[in-house]
This record gives structure tokens, sequence and C-alpha cells, in this order.
């Protein structure tokens, strides 16, 4: 039990400093290599996926019947189903589960929260084959984000909640002077989990925008329910199974953390929301869905990730081809589907400053789908950054969207070298004037972006920074050489909520967000209601309950 | 500007360190002694106070008219009027303010303040004349609960914001090894406030339940409307121009903060709930208001205290005579109007045992409606504990709940020594049976206090805890000498979200809650949905914005 906790105790004691100095820090290495995974980790990771494929996955859940249709984006079904219980089955089960979880200690909770990170990480080859064929995700993509950077999350909101809970001492004595005698009170105070939590997944980063959640519930004493999207069941469903037999082992019921699969064609998410007794719910999802989970809260703490249009805004660059290139790569990389890819480029009619001489809005236009072309012109290349596209449906808008702009590249349907019938595509780049507001400030999830002609850099931050706070933003990204510039955009994308990254040239892209040092959405804008992972995110998953007994003076 | 800061830092040092140790501490006195406050203090705060009545309170505040009807529950009207504005002036002046207010460093805000509330330490007789005559609470309760305890809260507030924003480092660098080169970022993080917000005060404790909200707002950057309960203005407008005198000061705009006045019969509490610019809403005041503005508030952050049953389970003591004072001091403090004040005493119906020997049902609930009798035969220690009632409503309650059991001791009006046409009560005491639930499990707001016979300490545990999850509750008191009682007591307790005190046969009551250490509501139970304070009451006044610049390697 406690064994767990005291191996894992330097470890949570390193990411809870992380989290504070917020420089770059992370727990579990980002690199698919053998020397660090072991050499036959690869194979073995591969191997393991395709045992699972066609068969019942091995889940001991409570089940009426199975469910699963997940079909990989490269081109074949999956045909994996999952255990299926009634939603009161489901949260019946965490209820009861949950009375001794929450008798647990902090350290009993956070140990097992702990090895469970431990066992994904071993398996992060496994789970890598899992988000590819889910998700859509490239292979090196799926490794590190499904991965290592997801379980450096889910440490994350351990160490936050971790934090939070041993600020509350146990028991104090309490005395007040009272002339000549003490008034004294021993006091204790313990803490109490809010009830069942249900964290609902998405189809594109199944692990790593579930991970926060699942893990800030479950230190927090909370028995949690895992609803993972019907197109990406199998790396939540592992997950899960991880989960338990860590449960089971240190003692506890491993109904704790429960999955609850569902199909397309019959949902059970907002079954799982309204029920009495789910008290914390962590959604990622659309907006139209995450309204509607909001709007029936009902006092229940609901965290969510929605979406939000993306900007980026050039006033000039002292490196255009670092530029360019840059932002090719963040259009490109998984095919646009990341919430932190950029939709629309602001740049002034008159063109921008660099040293190359003036470039034309045509050139900066130019310049951009240049870069992508070269980016993508190896196909190898290309399908290490594009991966597939998650939906069927993302195609579909992609295809509407080429007539709400002047098109400047086309979108083309490409093969994925090694997967016949992958479903993959490049990026559609639009020309756009500031005025065709009704086109470009909707979120076109997947590979569309627009160049927007505007009057001055002062217009298109005001366009980029108001887009953020109606329609919400998770980043904004900026090219400027002048320091006053650069401060502005920073009060502007502030005030809207909004990360931005100033002169991306290099190797490091808007799309990405660090553990331990970048807040992964704001909550200050509707892209979603909570920061991934901050203080607030975890505080509220408890209350504290005091028992205070009068002692002798 | 950092001078206030920088006066105040080791109080805020000490405050921070407090709410983690949680044993006694408090900044500001409690005794009302002209050696602390000045010899003339009290002479000067009452000669204060009634300069004002009659008058215009001088707020320098936009007004299109003026407002207000307070009536003293001691007997007369103040006559006091308040400059009143639209909402929409009231959230513009607020939002234009802000933006000033959300630049200012943290360091700025916190020592705003820190002095506000050094000022209003200062000013704390003033202050207990004008909570006694609004709230009825007697002198020296509306001094120190008026006074320094609510002073103590906002300091609480104040220290637990600050320790969450200082947690936030302004700026870091951020290099992460990418083979032969290092990726570097530096990285800037800035707290972004949320947008306007309100404070809504109740009558009975218009300072001590307004100043977590207000203070936690404030220091997060948010500027500040406080709605006052219309029946209790005063204590509050007087803060309101504490504050503002502060901000101008410090070189800020007045309107960070602001007081929105209303008569009973024109409520404008509604509007300003559903005005889209207010962001934060803190709460005071019935359930049923506070259901509306939990159903109204639409991704707004909101905090309430509503109300609950609290409890008192009797299974045995070791000191009768201790227990019954105790009890009948909480009973009839400030005429039972506090939101921790018990109003069910369960006893098992086959009585208790006692050093003295068993003790029947009835004679448990005489022993209580003796020590009552006892505390309150002195007309002057009766006035002295008792204070007025705050409102007529609560005279008719105490009426129609003669009728719900059987009178053990009859509630009485009584005279308060120096006050002509006061509003004074004393408690009224049923007897019940378990059965009678329709009765008892109802908050009766007021000096209602039921002796409930039931089949054992079991079920009176099962019915004091199940009362406090459906109904909520702020406080549980047992008497028991049995530790295996006592166990089971504070897990039902913490299951329920109650503050459970143990054995209080002295000085100490239930009734009180101490800052710096007890965690005022639990949050957990429909009592209130947030605790004042703690980390969660905090945590979501604020986001925050990064700004990523990249950097040579």
């Amino acid at each position: 039990m406690s064994a767990f906790f005291a191996a894992h105790r330097g470890l949570l004691e390193a990411a809870v400093q992380a989290a504070r100095t917020r420089g770059y820090w992370s727990a579990y290495p980002e690199a698919p290599s053998g020397k660090i995974y072991g050499e036959t980790a690869k194979a073995d990771g591969e191997a393991a996926f395709k045992a699972l494929l066609g068969q019942p996955f091995p889940l001991d859940q409570q089940a009426t019947t199975r469910v699963g249709r997940e079909t990989s984006p490269y081109g074949f079904d999956l045909a994996i189903t999952y255990p299926s219980a009634p939603v009161a089955s489901l949260v019946a089960a965490a209820e009861t589960a949950g009375a001794a979880w929450a008798r647990a200690s902090v350290e009993d909770r956070v140990g097992v929260a702990l090895e469970i990170l431990a066992r994904l990480n071993r398996e992060s080859f496994l789970i890598a084959n899992m988000v590819q064929h889910t998700s859509g995700q490239a292979f090196m993509m799926a490794f590190q984000a499904g991965g290592p950077h997801a379980q450096d999350r889910g440490l994350e909101a351990v160490a936050y909640a971790y934090d939070e809970m041993a600020k509350i001492p146990g028991a104090v004595t309490w005395t007040k002077p009272a002339g000549k005698v003490n008034l004294v009170l021993d006091k204790q105070f313990r803490i109490v989990p809010r009830g069942v939590a249900l964290v609902v997944g998405c189809a594109t980063f199944p692990t790593w925008n579930s991970y926060p959640g699942l893990f800030a519930s479950l230190v927090t004493g909370n028995p949690v329910i895992v609803k993972p999207h019907p197109g990406a069941i199998l790396p939540l469903a592992e997950t899960v199974r991880v989960a338990r037999a860590v449960l089971a082992e240190a003692g506890f019921p491993a109904d704790v953390v429960q999955l609850a699969a569902d199909e397309a064609d019959a949902p059970i998410t907002k079954d799982l929301v309204l029920h009495p007794a789910v008290k914390i719910i962590d959604f990622t999802g659309s907006p139209a869905f995450g309204a509607w989970v909001r709007a029936h809260a009902e006092g229940r703490q609901v965290y969510t990730e929605e979406a939000g249009v993306n900007s980026i805004v050039i006033d000039g660059t002292d490196d255009f081809r670092g530029m360019t290139g840059n932002i090719a790569f963040s259009l490109s990389l998984y095919t646009g589907q990341m919430c932190t890819a950029p939709q629309n480029i602001f740049v002034p009619r008159a063109g921008i400053e660099t040293p190359d001489g003036h470039k034309s809005f045509e050139a900066v236009a130019d310049g951009i789908k240049v870069a992508v072309d070269r980016l993508l012109g190896d196909p190898e290349r290309a399908a290490a950054v594009l991966g597939a596209v998650q939906s069927e449906a993302t195609l579909a808008r992609v295809d509407a969207a080429a007539a709400k702009g002047r098109v400047i590249r086309a979108a083309e349907r490409i093969a994925l070298p090694g997967y016949d019938g992958a479903r993959a595509i490049t990026p559609l780049i639009l020309a756009a004037d500031a005025a065709d507001t009704a086109d470009y400030t909707v979120e076109c999830f997947g590979p569309v972006a627009y160049v927007i002609a505007t009057d001055s850099t002062a217009d298109s931050l005001a366009r980029a920074a108001g887009t953020a706070r109606e329609k919400g933003a998770i980043t904004a990204s900026l090219y400027a050489t002048d320091p006053a510039v650069i401060d502005a955009a920073a009060d502007a994308f502030a005030a809207a909520g909004v990360a931005l990254s100033v002169n991306l040239t290099g190797q490091v892209f808007v799309n990405q967000s660090a553990a331990f040092s970048d807040y992964h959405v704001s909550g200050a804008n509707p892209a979603g209601n909570a920061s991934l992972t901050d203080t607030a995110f975890v505080a509220g998953r408890f209350r504290v309950a005091t028992v205070r007994r009068q002692s002798a003076a």
C-alpha cells in the first residue's frame, strides 16, 4: 500500500517543485528509445496491440453486454469490444468502491496514482499504437503525446492535488488565551471527496486530455468513471485496466476506476452527466456538447476544454524563412487536429518588413504555402507530420471550407506509406479579408487556415483577441520585431485569456504545451472553463471536514 | 503604493503561516478595550455613529438618486440614505476602474487590501455601532464579530489569495535539451482577473460574511460591487468608503470598490447577478435566493453560504451542568440568528447516563430549559447575550413554531435595557418525536430548538447527518463519553460535510468559527457551495496568461 507512495515519493516531490519553478521538467522520457524502454519494447508494444485486435478487451468489469466499433484512421477496423453495463450500475459500483477509497490516506491514494502512471509509462509503446490507431496521430506523436506527455500531465495533476491536500494539517491543538485560562480545542481535519467523478474523453487526444481530470479526481478520493469517445476507447480502456490492477494490488476495490464505453448511435454521456451521484465532471469535446454539460451541471464541479479559434498575428520578422517554416509545421502537425493549432493568420493588407525587404500580403501568404509544400514534399516526412484524420467529418469540413475564401493552397488526399485506405489530407490555406468575419471567426476543426488581410497590426490584434474572447482560443502566436507591438499583443491576449507565443522560428511550435510549465487552457475564455492544470483545477475536488474536541485547559 | 505592502508585509506573512498551521491566531484584537483601541475610541465610535443618523451617508459615488430605509432592531430609524445609480452604470464604472486594477502588481493590490483592513480595524467601535443597529447583535458581539473577527476573515482571504498568486513565478526560462542544442523559451506568467465581482451581503452578519469574498476578489484583481442587504447597508457602506479612500490614496480609481444599495421593495440583486460583465458572485442569504443565483450563474464563479439545520446529538456526558449551560448559551447567543446555531437536539428516548445517574429524555430537555432560564434570568446579561431580533419575520416564525411541538420553554418578548421598542425575544424550546420530520428537518431561522426523542444514538446520528446532507448544515455538536460513539459521529458528519464539535462544556461554543483555523462552511452539503476560506475559495478568482518568447539557444 504505502509502499507505492514510498517508491514514488522522490518523483512526487520533484514534480511538486517543478510545478512551482515552471522551468523545463519531465518525469517520463519522450524519446521512443530502446535504451530507455527496453530493446524489444517497440516490437512488443506493436505485437501486444495486434493481439488485442478482433478480441474482447480483457477488462474485468461488470457487463450486461459488450460494445465497441472503433476503426483506425489508418484504414482498418479494430473490432475490439468492451464490457458495458447500465449507467446506474456503474455509478452504484463507483459509490460502493468510493466509500473505501475515501477512507484511504492521502499517501495511499497518491501512491496508487503514481504506480498507475509508472506502469502506463512502461507500456508507452503499446499505448502509442492504441493512440495512433484511434486518434490517427502519427506514431511518434502518438508515443509522445499519448504516452510520456500525457503521463506528465497526469503526474502534474497529482502533484497539484497532493500539494493542496498536504497543506491541510491532520490534527492541531488550538489554544486561545482567555484571561487566566486558555481555551483549548483538539482539532482534526479530514479530506472529504465530492462524490463520483466522470471523465469524458475526446477522440483526438484520448489520454493527454483525460489524465489530468482522472488523476486529480482519483487522488482527492473520488471514484472515477472514464467515458471515452466511442472512436477512441482503446487507450482509455488500457488505462483503466492498469488502474484497476494497481488498485486491487493495493487492497482497494477495482471499481474505484471504471470504463463506461459506448457506441456513437447509443451514447450514454448525458445519462452519466445527469446522474445525481456524479459530482465532478471533466469534459473534453465540442462547444455544443460542452454548453449542454455546463447548463446541466447544477452544482457539480465541471471542468471543460471545448474549442477555440487560434490566431497568428504577423507584424514583421527578422527570419522570414524560419517564420514560414514554423507556421507550416504548426498547420500541418497532426493535420491541424490539435486544440492548439492556429487557424487564422492576420497579416496587414500593406504587407510586412523583413530582412529580405518588404513582403506584400500575397508574398506572405505564398511564403506560408511554399513552406507547407516544402515540409510535405517528401511522402515519408508528410506521413510522419500529418498522421491520419480522425473523423470523416473533418474531411467534409475541409471540402466545404474551400468555398469560403480564395484558395492559396488546396488540400489534397494523400496516401500514407504502409497503410492502404488511410484517411489523410494536407492543409487547405485560404486568403480572406478582415471583413469576412462570418467565415474565419468560426472554428473549422481540421487543417484549414485563413490568411486574413487587415488594416494594420492593431486591427489584427483587435480581431484576434476579440475572436478569442467571443469564441475562445487556447493559443496565439505573434511575429514582430517592435517591442511596443509585442507589449501590445501581450496585453491584448492576456486580457483575452490566451497563451501567446512570440517569434517562434525554430523547433518550438505554438501547438505545444509543456507539462509543469505551460498552463494549458486559461479558463478565461470560451475555449474552456478551466486550466489543466493549476490549483483551481484540483482545489474544488475535495472538501475539509473538521472535528473539534474540547480539551483540558 | 507599495508602501502599504511594505507596511503590512509582516502581518501578511504571519497570516499565511497561521492559515497553514491552523492553531489559534488573530491579527486584530477582539477585546473592545481602550488600552488597545484608544481611551476615547468607544465614545468616539458611538458619537461618529450618531452623527451619521438622519443624514446622507458621505460616500462619493455616482448617484442618480438616494436610497435607504434601515431601522435599528433596537427600535429607531437610521434615516440614512446612500447614493444609488443604475446597475448598468455601476458595472460600467467597475469595468473602467477594473482595467487599471488588473494592471496593478499583486503586491500593490495586496497592500491596498491590508491597508483597508488596518483602517477598518481602527474604526472597530464605529463599525460595532453600525453592526449592532442593523443586525441587532448585542454590542460586544457586534464589536467582535462585526469588527476584528470579520477583519480576520478578510485577512485570511487575502493570505490565501496571496499565497496562491505568489506561487506563480512572474518569469522563467524554459530550457529543454534537444540533442546538441537546447530549446529555450523566456516565459512570463501574468495573473488575469475574471471580471466584475459581486458580493451580496446578509442582514445578520453584514461584514463577517462579506469580507472573505470582497477581499478575495479584490486582491486577485477584480473590481468589486458590494450589494448589502437593504436592512444592513451601513456597515458595508462604511467598508466601501474606507476602501475607496485607500484606493484613491494609492493612485487607483475609487470605483474599484462600489456600493450598490437598494430598498426591499425595489431590489437590484437579480439585475446585478444577471449582468454579463459580472463574473464572480459571493452570496450570503436564503437557500431560495441562493438556488436562484446558482441556477442563473451560467459560467460565473459562485460562492454561496445559504442555510442549514444544525444538530446536537446527546449520547451521554460527564458534565451535565456544563453541557446544558453550553447548549443554553448556543441557543441564546444573538437569539439563535447565527448560521452556526443549533436547532435540533437529538436525545435517546430512553435517556442518557451522567455522573449524577440516569437522566430521562424529559430530564435532559428540562435541564436545557433550566440552563436557558438561568442564563437569561438577569436582564442585563440576557440583553448582552440575546441582542435584538433583526427581522420582524423571525418573530412571526417563532410564533408559528410554537404549534409544532410540545412547548418545553416558551419564547417571551423582553425589553432591552436602554432601548425602548427593541425587538427582543428569548428562545423557544420544543419537544418532538423523531417521527415528526416535517417539523424539525426544515430550517426555522431564529431562536427555535427542538429536543427530539430518538430510538438510539445511532438513530440520532443518522437523522442529524441525513438532515445535513439533504438540507445542509454548518455545525454539529456531540456529547458522548464512549470513544466508539465519537468515532462514529466523526465519520457520519464528515461524510455529510459538517464541522463537528465534541463535548463542549466550557467557554467555547459550537456557534463560533475561528479564522485561520476553522473551515467555515464545508461546501460539501446544501448549506453552501464553498468554504470560507480555503484554497478553492480563492483559486478560481483569477487565471494565468502566459507569454512565451523564443530565445537564443
